[in-house]
Protein backbone atom coordinates (compact mmCIF):
# COMPACT_ATOMS: atom_id res chain seq x y z
CA UNK A 1 0.00 0.00 0.00
CA UNK A 2 1.12 3.61 -1.22
CA UNK A 3 1.93 6.02 1.57
CA UNK A 4 -1.52 8.06 2.74
CA UNK A 5 -1.60 11.47 1.30
CA UNK A 6 -2.08 13.99 4.20
CA UNK A 7 -3.47 17.53 4.22
CA UNK A 8 -2.36 20.19 6.28
CA UNK A 9 -3.84 23.22 7.18
CA UNK A 10 -4.94 25.39 10.37
CA UNK A 11 -5.88 28.82 11.26
CA UNK A 12 -3.60 30.24 13.55
CA UNK A 13 -1.12 30.97 10.35
CA UNK A 14 1.53 28.96 8.61
CA UNK A 15 4.10 29.84 10.51
CA UNK A 16 2.66 29.12 14.40
CA UNK A 17 4.69 26.59 16.09
CA UNK A 18 0.94 23.89 16.29
CA UNK A 19 1.32 23.34 12.36
CA UNK A 20 4.79 22.96 12.49
CA UNK A 21 4.12 20.33 15.33
CA UNK A 22 1.45 18.54 13.41
CA UNK A 23 3.36 18.36 10.14
CA UNK A 24 6.29 17.13 12.03
CA UNK A 25 4.13 14.30 13.50
CA UNK A 26 1.76 13.36 9.93
CA UNK A 27 5.51 13.24 8.31
CA UNK A 28 5.62 10.02 10.48
CA UNK A 29 2.52 8.62 8.47
CA UNK A 30 2.58 9.48 5.40
CA UNK A 31 3.06 12.26 2.33
CA UNK A 32 2.24 15.28 3.82
CA UNK A 33 0.76 19.07 1.63
CA UNK A 34 0.39 22.04 3.94
CA UNK A 35 -1.73 24.81 2.62
CA UNK A 36 -2.74 27.07 5.18
CA UNK A 37 -3.37 30.82 5.85
CA UNK A 38 -0.15 33.54 5.63
CA UNK A 39 -1.70 35.43 8.43
CA UNK A 40 -3.91 34.73 11.35
CA UNK A 41 -7.35 33.49 11.06
CA UNK A 42 -8.88 32.52 14.42
CA UNK A 43 -12.90 33.27 14.89
CA UNK A 44 -13.31 33.11 11.49
CA UNK A 45 -15.47 30.21 11.63
CA UNK A 46 -16.29 28.47 8.60
CA UNK A 47 -16.04 32.22 6.22
CA UNK A 48 -14.79 32.05 2.60
CA UNK A 49 -13.97 34.41 -0.03
CA UNK A 50 -16.30 35.27 -2.19
CA UNK A 51 -15.63 39.19 -2.38
CA UNK A 52 -12.21 38.64 -3.55
CA UNK A 53 -9.63 37.04 -4.97
CA UNK A 54 -7.26 34.38 -3.82
CA UNK A 55 -3.52 34.59 -3.63
CA UNK A 56 -1.72 31.07 -3.09
CA UNK A 57 2.36 31.17 -3.29
CA UNK A 58 4.56 28.40 -2.35
CA UNK A 59 6.66 28.29 0.38
CA UNK A 60 9.59 26.96 1.68
CA UNK A 61 8.59 26.77 5.04
CA UNK A 62 8.79 23.41 5.73
CA UNK A 63 11.38 22.11 3.37
CA UNK A 64 13.99 20.99 6.14
CA UNK A 65 11.20 18.41 6.73
CA UNK A 66 10.84 17.49 3.34
CA UNK A 67 6.97 18.75 3.09
CA UNK A 68 6.23 20.49 0.21
CA UNK A 69 3.89 23.94 1.34
CA UNK A 70 1.81 26.62 0.21
CA UNK A 71 0.58 30.12 1.91
CA UNK A 72 -2.83 31.28 1.07
CA UNK A 73 -4.53 34.46 1.68
CA UNK A 74 -7.79 33.19 2.53
CA UNK A 75 -9.37 31.42 5.06
CA UNK A 76 -9.04 27.83 6.61
CA UNK A 77 -12.26 26.68 4.17
CA UNK A 78 -10.39 28.39 1.42
CA UNK A 79 -7.28 26.83 1.85
CA UNK A 80 -9.28 23.03 1.42
CA UNK A 81 -11.10 24.13 -1.05
CA UNK A 82 -8.03 25.58 -3.24
CA UNK A 83 -6.12 22.69 -1.92
CA UNK A 84 -8.48 19.91 -3.57
CA UNK A 85 -8.72 22.47 -6.58
CA UNK A 86 -5.45 23.74 -7.38
CA UNK A 87 -2.25 21.91 -5.48
CA UNK A 88 -3.87 18.42 -5.40
CA UNK A 89 -6.10 18.68 -8.31
CA UNK A 90 -6.61 14.88 -9.09
CA UNK A 91 -5.48 13.45 -6.52
CA UNK A 92 -7.69 12.78 -3.24
CA UNK A 93 -6.06 13.52 0.51
CA UNK A 94 -6.47 10.13 2.62
CA UNK A 95 -6.88 12.66 5.12
CA UNK A 96 -7.23 16.10 5.99
CA UNK A 97 -6.11 17.79 9.47
CA UNK A 98 -5.98 20.82 10.99
CA UNK A 99 -4.24 22.71 13.98
CA UNK A 100 -3.06 22.20 16.14
CA UNK A 101 -4.64 25.32 17.94
CA UNK A 102 -3.72 27.24 20.09
CA UNK A 103 -6.73 27.51 22.14
CA UNK A 104 -8.88 24.76 22.26
CA UNK A 105 -12.40 24.34 20.54
CA UNK A 106 -14.74 23.02 22.83
CA UNK A 107 -18.90 23.30 22.96
CA UNK A 108 -19.85 25.69 21.19
CA UNK A 109 -16.16 26.92 19.62
CA UNK A 110 -16.71 24.84 17.55
CA UNK A 111 -19.26 26.94 15.12
CA UNK A 112 -16.85 30.27 15.64
CA UNK A 113 -13.26 27.66 15.12
CA UNK A 114 -11.27 28.51 11.88
CA UNK A 115 -9.58 25.13 12.38
CA UNK A 116 -12.28 23.33 12.99
CA UNK A 117 -14.24 24.98 9.61
CA UNK A 118 -11.12 23.55 7.51
CA UNK A 119 -11.71 20.14 8.90
CA UNK A 120 -15.08 20.30 8.32
CA UNK A 121 -14.61 21.82 4.82
CA UNK A 122 -12.73 18.51 4.43
CA UNK A 123 -15.36 16.19 5.09
CA UNK A 124 -17.98 18.37 2.84
CA UNK A 125 -15.02 17.75 0.14
CA UNK A 126 -15.70 13.72 1.25
CA UNK A 127 -12.49 13.25 3.23
CA UNK A 128 -12.04 11.79 6.58
CA UNK A 129 -10.87 14.90 8.83
CA UNK A 130 -9.66 15.98 12.11
CA UNK A 131 -9.21 18.85 13.64
CA UNK A 132 -6.81 18.95 16.68
CA UNK A 133 -6.56 22.06 19.31
CA UNK A 134 -4.59 22.64 22.53
CA UNK A 135 -6.37 24.51 25.62
CA UNK A 136 -3.37 26.80 25.81
CA UNK A 137 -3.76 29.85 23.71
CA UNK A 138 0.33 30.97 24.09
CA UNK A 139 2.11 31.34 21.22
CA UNK A 140 4.52 28.82 22.98
CA UNK A 141 2.74 26.11 23.99
CA UNK A 142 4.10 22.73 24.57
CA UNK A 143 2.58 20.31 22.44
CA UNK A 144 5.35 17.67 23.28
CA UNK A 145 2.51 14.95 25.66
CA UNK A 146 0.01 15.20 22.87
CA UNK A 147 2.18 13.92 20.01
CA UNK A 148 1.05 9.93 20.54
CA UNK A 149 -2.36 11.12 20.77
CA UNK A 150 -1.94 13.37 17.79
CA UNK A 151 -1.01 10.28 15.63
CA UNK A 152 -3.07 7.66 17.19
CA UNK A 153 -6.26 9.22 16.45
CA UNK A 154 -4.93 10.23 13.01
CA UNK A 155 -4.02 6.39 12.32
CA UNK A 156 -7.58 5.02 13.29
CA UNK A 157 -9.03 7.26 11.33
CA UNK A 158 -6.55 6.14 8.07
CA UNK A 159 -7.73 2.89 9.09
CA UNK A 160 -11.32 2.82 10.24
CA UNK A 161 -12.35 5.98 8.03
CA UNK A 162 -15.24 8.17 9.54
CA UNK A 163 -18.67 8.08 8.57
CA UNK A 164 -19.56 10.02 5.28
CA UNK A 165 -20.24 14.22 6.71
CA UNK A 166 -18.58 13.22 10.14
CA UNK A 167 -14.96 15.21 10.86
CA UNK A 168 -13.77 14.65 14.26
CA UNK A 169 -12.98 17.97 16.71
CA UNK A 170 -10.09 16.56 18.99
CA UNK A 171 -9.35 18.94 21.67
CA UNK A 172 -6.10 18.41 24.38
CA UNK A 173 -5.48 19.58 27.87
CA UNK A 174 -2.73 21.75 28.51
CA UNK A 175 0.71 19.68 29.67
CA UNK A 176 0.60 19.50 33.24
CA UNK A 177 2.56 16.92 35.50
CA UNK A 178 0.09 14.51 35.57
CA UNK A 179 0.23 12.26 32.36
CA UNK A 180 -2.82 12.51 29.96
CA UNK A 181 -5.29 9.82 30.77
CA UNK A 182 -6.60 8.71 27.52
CA UNK A 183 -9.18 9.42 24.92
CA UNK A 184 -12.94 9.92 25.79
CA UNK A 185 -15.19 10.02 22.91
CA UNK A 186 -17.98 13.23 23.76
CA UNK A 187 -20.80 15.01 23.12
CA UNK A 188 -20.28 18.99 22.54
CA UNK A 189 -20.98 20.74 25.73
CA UNK A 190 -24.08 22.91 26.36
CA UNK A 191 -21.60 25.29 27.59
CA UNK A 192 -21.05 29.09 26.24
CA UNK A 193 -19.65 32.35 26.37
CA UNK A 194 -21.01 35.16 27.84
CA UNK A 195 -19.81 38.48 26.82
CA UNK A 196 -18.54 41.26 27.63
CA UNK A 197 -17.43 44.12 25.49
CA UNK A 198 -14.62 46.48 26.82
CA UNK A 199 -16.20 49.90 25.75
CA UNK A 200 -12.97 52.47 24.92
CA UNK A 201 -12.61 55.71 22.84
CA UNK A 202 -9.84 56.37 20.01
CA UNK A 203 -7.29 59.38 20.52
CA UNK A 204 -10.29 61.47 18.34
CA UNK A 205 -12.69 60.76 20.91
CA UNK A 206 -14.77 58.40 19.17
CA UNK A 207 -16.06 54.92 20.82
CA UNK A 208 -14.78 51.70 19.88
CA UNK A 209 -15.60 48.14 21.77
CA UNK A 210 -13.32 44.74 21.83
CA UNK A 211 -15.15 41.90 21.91
CA UNK A 212 -14.04 39.85 25.27
CA UNK A 213 -16.10 37.19 27.66
CA UNK A 214 -15.88 34.03 29.51
CA UNK A 215 -16.79 30.64 29.26
CA UNK A 216 -19.28 29.46 30.96
CA UNK A 217 -20.59 25.68 31.27
CA UNK A 218 -23.99 24.52 33.23
CA UNK A 219 -23.44 21.49 31.84
CA UNK A 220 -22.53 18.87 34.35
CA UNK A 221 -22.83 15.77 31.63
CA UNK A 222 -19.65 13.89 31.95
CA UNK A 223 -19.64 12.64 28.18
CA UNK A 224 -19.06 16.58 27.13
CA UNK A 225 -16.05 17.86 25.61
CA UNK A 226 -15.27 20.46 28.62
CA UNK A 227 -15.39 17.03 31.31
CA UNK A 228 -13.19 15.39 29.48
CA UNK A 229 -10.45 18.04 29.01
CA UNK A 230 -11.09 19.54 32.43
CA UNK A 231 -10.19 15.93 34.05
CA UNK A 232 -7.13 15.65 31.72
CA UNK A 233 -8.94 13.16 28.76
CA UNK A 234 -8.59 13.31 25.14
CA UNK A 235 -11.70 14.65 23.46
CA UNK A 236 -13.22 13.53 20.51
CA UNK A 237 -16.41 14.79 19.43
CA UNK A 238 -17.69 13.64 16.31
CA UNK A 239 -19.25 16.94 14.09
CA UNK A 240 -21.45 16.97 11.10
CA UNK A 241 -22.04 19.48 9.14
CA UNK A 242 -25.95 18.21 8.90
CA UNK A 243 -27.57 21.25 10.79
CA UNK A 244 -31.23 19.96 11.08
CA UNK A 245 -32.92 19.86 14.15
CA UNK A 246 -34.52 16.72 12.59
CA UNK A 247 -36.69 17.04 16.50
CA UNK A 248 -37.95 19.91 15.76
CA UNK A 249 -39.69 19.20 12.28
CA UNK A 250 -42.57 17.20 13.93
CA UNK A 251 -43.25 19.84 16.64
CA UNK A 252 -43.19 22.72 13.92
CA UNK A 253 -45.59 20.74 12.01
CA UNK A 254 -47.89 19.80 14.84
CA UNK A 255 -47.72 23.46 16.78
CA UNK A 256 -48.17 25.74 13.66
CA UNK A 257 -50.98 27.09 11.51
CA UNK A 258 -50.42 26.96 8.29
CA UNK A 259 -52.53 29.17 6.14
CA UNK B 1 -49.50 42.96 25.92
CA UNK B 2 -46.76 45.01 25.28
CA UNK B 3 -45.13 44.63 21.54
CA UNK B 4 -42.77 42.27 21.32
CA UNK B 5 -39.19 43.44 20.80
CA UNK B 6 -37.76 42.64 17.39
CA UNK B 7 -33.73 42.81 16.77
CA UNK B 8 -32.94 42.74 12.86
CA UNK B 9 -29.53 42.24 11.15
CA UNK B 10 -28.52 40.85 8.07
CA UNK B 11 -24.93 39.92 6.04
CA UNK B 12 -25.83 42.36 2.91
CA UNK B 13 -25.32 45.53 4.47
CA UNK B 14 -27.39 47.53 6.35
CA UNK B 15 -27.63 49.81 2.98
CA UNK B 16 -29.40 46.66 1.14
CA UNK B 17 -32.76 46.27 -0.04
CA UNK B 18 -33.69 43.03 1.45
CA UNK B 19 -32.98 44.50 4.98
CA UNK B 20 -35.20 47.15 4.60
CA UNK B 21 -38.07 44.90 3.05
CA UNK B 22 -37.34 42.85 6.03
CA UNK B 23 -38.07 46.08 8.60
CA UNK B 24 -41.35 47.42 7.28
CA UNK B 25 -42.82 43.86 7.66
CA UNK B 26 -41.22 43.52 10.93
CA UNK B 27 -42.55 46.88 11.97
CA UNK B 28 -46.13 45.38 11.95
CA UNK B 29 -45.02 43.10 14.38
CA UNK B 30 -43.53 45.22 17.16
CA UNK B 31 -40.73 47.24 18.37
CA UNK B 32 -37.79 47.11 15.78
CA UNK B 33 -34.59 47.73 16.04
CA UNK B 34 -31.57 47.46 13.78
CA UNK B 35 -27.95 46.55 14.04
CA UNK B 36 -26.41 45.39 11.48
CA UNK B 37 -23.15 45.39 9.09
CA UNK B 38 -21.96 48.87 7.20
CA UNK B 39 -20.28 46.84 4.15
CA UNK B 40 -21.73 43.15 2.65
CA UNK B 41 -20.25 40.16 4.51
CA UNK B 42 -21.75 37.41 2.65
CA UNK B 43 -19.79 34.45 2.96
CA UNK B 44 -18.29 35.40 6.46
CA UNK B 45 -20.32 32.03 8.18
CA UNK B 46 -19.95 32.09 12.03
CA UNK B 47 -17.23 34.20 11.69
CA UNK B 48 -16.47 36.87 14.69
CA UNK B 49 -13.83 39.99 15.54
CA UNK B 50 -11.48 38.91 17.88
CA UNK B 51 -8.49 40.24 16.89
CA UNK B 52 -9.49 44.05 15.97
CA UNK B 53 -11.92 46.77 17.75
CA UNK B 54 -15.28 46.90 16.48
CA UNK B 55 -17.44 49.90 15.49
CA UNK B 56 -20.43 50.71 15.93
CA UNK B 57 -22.57 53.95 14.69
CA UNK B 58 -26.26 55.56 14.95
CA UNK B 59 -27.90 55.07 11.54
CA UNK B 60 -30.56 57.45 10.56
CA UNK B 61 -31.29 54.74 7.71
CA UNK B 62 -34.72 53.82 8.80
CA UNK B 63 -36.17 57.21 10.78
CA UNK B 64 -38.17 57.23 7.65
CA UNK B 65 -40.06 53.95 9.27
CA UNK B 66 -39.61 55.37 12.95
CA UNK B 67 -36.82 52.13 13.22
CA UNK B 68 -34.24 52.85 15.30
CA UNK B 69 -30.42 51.33 13.62
CA UNK B 70 -26.95 51.21 14.49
CA UNK B 71 -24.24 50.10 12.04
CA UNK B 72 -21.19 47.70 12.70
CA UNK B 73 -17.85 47.62 11.15
CA UNK B 74 -18.26 43.45 12.38
CA UNK B 75 -19.70 40.14 10.93
CA UNK B 76 -23.64 39.90 11.22
CA UNK B 77 -22.68 37.30 14.70
CA UNK B 78 -20.45 40.32 15.88
CA UNK B 79 -23.97 42.68 15.24
CA UNK B 80 -26.06 40.46 17.51
CA UNK B 81 -23.50 39.86 20.33
CA UNK B 82 -23.02 44.19 20.32
CA UNK B 83 -26.72 44.35 20.19
CA UNK B 84 -27.62 42.17 23.39
CA UNK B 85 -24.37 43.93 25.27
CA UNK B 86 -24.61 47.39 24.32
CA UNK B 87 -27.46 48.33 22.48
CA UNK B 88 -30.64 46.25 23.94
CA UNK B 89 -28.76 46.31 27.18
CA UNK B 90 -30.90 44.47 29.75
CA UNK B 91 -34.19 44.38 27.36
CA UNK B 92 -33.75 41.21 26.24
CA UNK B 93 -35.74 40.67 21.94
CA UNK B 94 -38.50 38.58 21.90
CA UNK B 95 -37.40 37.89 18.15
CA UNK B 96 -34.38 37.95 15.98
CA UNK B 97 -34.70 37.91 12.66
CA UNK B 98 -31.89 38.47 9.73
CA UNK B 99 -32.16 39.04 6.37
CA UNK B 100 -33.65 38.99 3.54
CA UNK B 101 -30.46 37.81 2.29
CA UNK B 102 -30.00 38.58 -1.42
CA UNK B 103 -29.35 35.16 -2.57
CA UNK B 104 -30.80 31.03 -0.96
CA UNK B 105 -28.56 29.38 1.78
CA UNK B 106 -30.06 26.01 0.85
CA UNK B 107 -28.30 22.92 1.98
CA UNK B 108 -24.76 23.21 2.86
CA UNK B 109 -24.40 26.95 2.27
CA UNK B 110 -25.81 27.39 5.70
CA UNK B 111 -22.37 27.00 7.13
CA UNK B 112 -21.36 29.93 4.79
CA UNK B 113 -23.86 32.00 5.17
CA UNK B 114 -23.62 35.34 7.37
CA UNK B 115 -27.69 35.66 7.18
CA UNK B 116 -28.13 32.57 9.00
CA UNK B 117 -25.15 33.66 11.38
CA UNK B 118 -26.80 36.34 12.81
CA UNK B 119 -30.08 34.24 13.19
CA UNK B 120 -27.95 31.00 14.67
CA UNK B 121 -25.97 33.90 17.52
CA UNK B 122 -29.37 34.81 18.17
CA UNK B 123 -30.12 31.44 19.28
CA UNK B 124 -26.99 31.23 21.17
CA UNK B 125 -28.28 33.68 23.48
CA UNK B 126 -31.44 31.79 24.09
CA UNK B 127 -33.74 34.25 21.72
CA UNK B 128 -36.05 33.07 19.06
CA UNK B 129 -34.35 33.64 15.55
CA UNK B 130 -34.71 33.23 12.48
CA UNK B 131 -33.09 33.67 9.01
CA UNK B 132 -34.70 34.59 5.57
CA UNK B 133 -32.61 34.51 1.92
CA UNK B 134 -34.68 34.78 -1.24
CA UNK B 135 -33.67 32.69 -4.21
CA UNK B 136 -32.30 35.81 -6.03
CA UNK B 137 -28.97 36.94 -5.99
CA UNK B 138 -29.66 40.37 -8.16
CA UNK B 139 -29.44 43.85 -6.12
CA UNK B 140 -33.17 45.10 -7.19
CA UNK B 141 -34.97 41.88 -6.54
CA UNK B 142 -38.35 41.38 -6.07
CA UNK B 143 -39.17 40.76 -2.48
CA UNK B 144 -42.83 42.02 -2.30
CA UNK B 145 -44.52 37.75 -3.04
CA UNK B 146 -42.58 37.33 0.54
CA UNK B 147 -43.84 39.65 2.90
CA UNK B 148 -47.20 37.55 3.94
CA UNK B 149 -45.03 34.82 4.65
CA UNK B 150 -42.55 36.33 6.49
CA UNK B 151 -45.06 38.11 8.76
CA UNK B 152 -46.70 34.69 9.17
CA UNK B 153 -43.28 32.45 9.96
CA UNK B 154 -42.54 35.61 12.60
CA UNK B 155 -45.93 35.28 14.22
CA UNK B 156 -46.52 31.80 14.44
CA UNK B 157 -42.61 31.92 15.99
CA UNK B 158 -43.50 34.58 17.99
CA UNK B 159 -46.80 32.72 19.62
CA UNK B 160 -45.25 28.74 19.95
CA UNK B 161 -41.56 29.72 20.68
CA UNK B 162 -38.91 27.88 19.32
CA UNK B 163 -37.82 24.80 21.26
CA UNK B 164 -33.99 25.62 22.99
CA UNK B 165 -30.90 25.70 20.84
CA UNK B 166 -32.94 26.12 17.24
CA UNK B 167 -32.99 28.55 14.93
CA UNK B 168 -35.28 28.58 11.19
CA UNK B 169 -33.50 28.72 8.06
CA UNK B 170 -36.27 30.08 5.59
CA UNK B 171 -36.14 30.39 2.23
CA UNK B 172 -37.68 31.70 -0.03
CA UNK B 173 -38.33 31.04 -4.32
CA UNK B 174 -37.71 33.89 -6.39
CA UNK B 175 -40.74 35.79 -7.70
CA UNK B 176 -42.55 33.87 -10.36
CA UNK B 177 -45.98 34.12 -12.25
CA UNK B 178 -47.54 31.50 -10.27
CA UNK B 179 -48.30 31.87 -6.65
CA UNK B 180 -46.40 30.74 -3.83
CA UNK B 181 -47.64 27.23 -3.13
CA UNK B 182 -47.75 27.12 0.83
CA UNK B 183 -45.18 26.56 3.75
CA UNK B 184 -42.67 23.11 4.08
CA UNK B 185 -40.69 22.17 7.24
CA UNK B 186 -37.93 20.79 6.11
CA UNK B 187 -34.48 19.37 6.38
CA UNK B 188 -31.36 20.55 4.72
CA UNK B 189 -30.63 18.90 1.71
CA UNK B 190 -27.34 16.88 1.35
CA UNK B 191 -26.38 19.21 -1.74
CA UNK B 192 -23.25 20.91 -2.51
CA UNK B 193 -20.99 23.30 -4.35
CA UNK B 194 -18.78 21.89 -6.85
CA UNK B 195 -16.19 25.30 -6.80
CA UNK B 196 -14.39 25.51 -9.88
CA UNK B 197 -11.46 28.57 -9.41
CA UNK B 198 -11.03 31.05 -11.77
CA UNK B 199 -6.69 31.33 -12.30
CA UNK B 200 -5.63 34.59 -13.92
CA UNK B 201 -2.91 36.58 -13.80
CA UNK B 202 -2.37 40.23 -12.24
CA UNK B 203 -1.03 43.21 -14.80
CA UNK B 204 2.15 41.90 -12.30
CA UNK B 205 2.25 38.20 -14.10
CA UNK B 206 1.50 36.96 -10.66
CA UNK B 207 -1.47 34.76 -10.17
CA UNK B 208 -4.79 35.01 -8.19
CA UNK B 209 -7.76 33.03 -7.95
CA UNK B 210 -11.35 33.83 -7.60
CA UNK B 211 -13.70 31.10 -6.08
CA UNK B 212 -16.67 29.73 -8.49
CA UNK B 213 -18.69 27.10 -8.71
CA UNK B 214 -22.00 25.35 -9.27
CA UNK B 215 -24.36 23.89 -7.07
CA UNK B 216 -24.93 20.18 -7.33
CA UNK B 217 -28.11 18.30 -5.70
CA UNK B 218 -27.84 14.53 -6.04
CA UNK B 219 -29.78 14.11 -2.76
CA UNK B 220 -33.66 13.56 -4.29
CA UNK B 221 -35.70 13.74 -1.10
CA UNK B 222 -39.19 15.83 -1.20
CA UNK B 223 -38.73 16.73 2.54
CA UNK B 224 -34.76 18.99 1.25
CA UNK B 225 -35.39 22.77 1.44
CA UNK B 226 -33.67 22.58 -2.47
CA UNK B 227 -36.99 20.34 -3.23
CA UNK B 228 -39.19 23.46 -1.64
CA UNK B 229 -37.83 26.31 -3.25
CA UNK B 230 -37.23 24.71 -6.81
CA UNK B 231 -41.34 23.40 -6.40
CA UNK B 232 -42.47 27.07 -5.43
CA UNK B 233 -42.69 26.16 -1.58
CA UNK B 234 -41.23 28.08 1.34
CA UNK B 235 -38.45 25.84 2.60
CA UNK B 236 -38.53 25.95 6.60
CA UNK B 237 -35.37 24.33 8.51
CA UNK B 238 -34.87 24.32 11.57
CA UNK B 239 -30.97 24.44 12.48
CA UNK B 240 -28.99 23.80 15.44
CA UNK B 241 -25.25 24.39 16.60
CA UNK B 242 -24.63 21.31 18.45
CA UNK B 243 -23.05 20.02 15.52
CA UNK B 244 -22.33 16.48 17.90
CA UNK B 245 -22.67 13.73 15.19
CA UNK B 246 -24.48 11.50 18.42
CA UNK B 247 -25.07 8.72 15.77
CA UNK B 248 -21.02 8.38 15.63
CA UNK B 249 -20.17 8.02 19.17
CA UNK B 250 -21.16 4.40 19.27
CA UNK B 251 -19.37 3.01 16.25
CA UNK B 252 -16.34 5.09 17.18
CA UNK B 253 -16.15 3.14 20.63
CA UNK B 254 -16.43 0.31 18.79
CA UNK B 255 -14.31 0.50 15.90
CA UNK B 256 -11.28 2.65 17.79
CA UNK B 257 -8.29 0.81 19.96
CA UNK B 258 -7.80 3.05 22.76
CA UNK B 259 -4.61 2.18 24.21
Amino acid sequence: MSKPLILVSNDDGITSNGIRFLVEVMSTLGEVIVVAPNSPQSGMGHAITIGQPLRLVKSSIFEDLGVKAYECSGTPADCVKLAKHHVLKNRNPDLVVSGINHGSNLAVSVLYSGTMSAAIEGAIEGFPAIGYSLSDFSHDADFSHTADFVKHIAEQVLKNGLNRGVALNVNFPPKQNEKIKGIKICRQAKAHWEEEFDHRKDPYGRPYFWLAGNFVNNDKGEDTDVWAVDHNYVAVVPCQYDLTAHHAIAQINDDWDFE
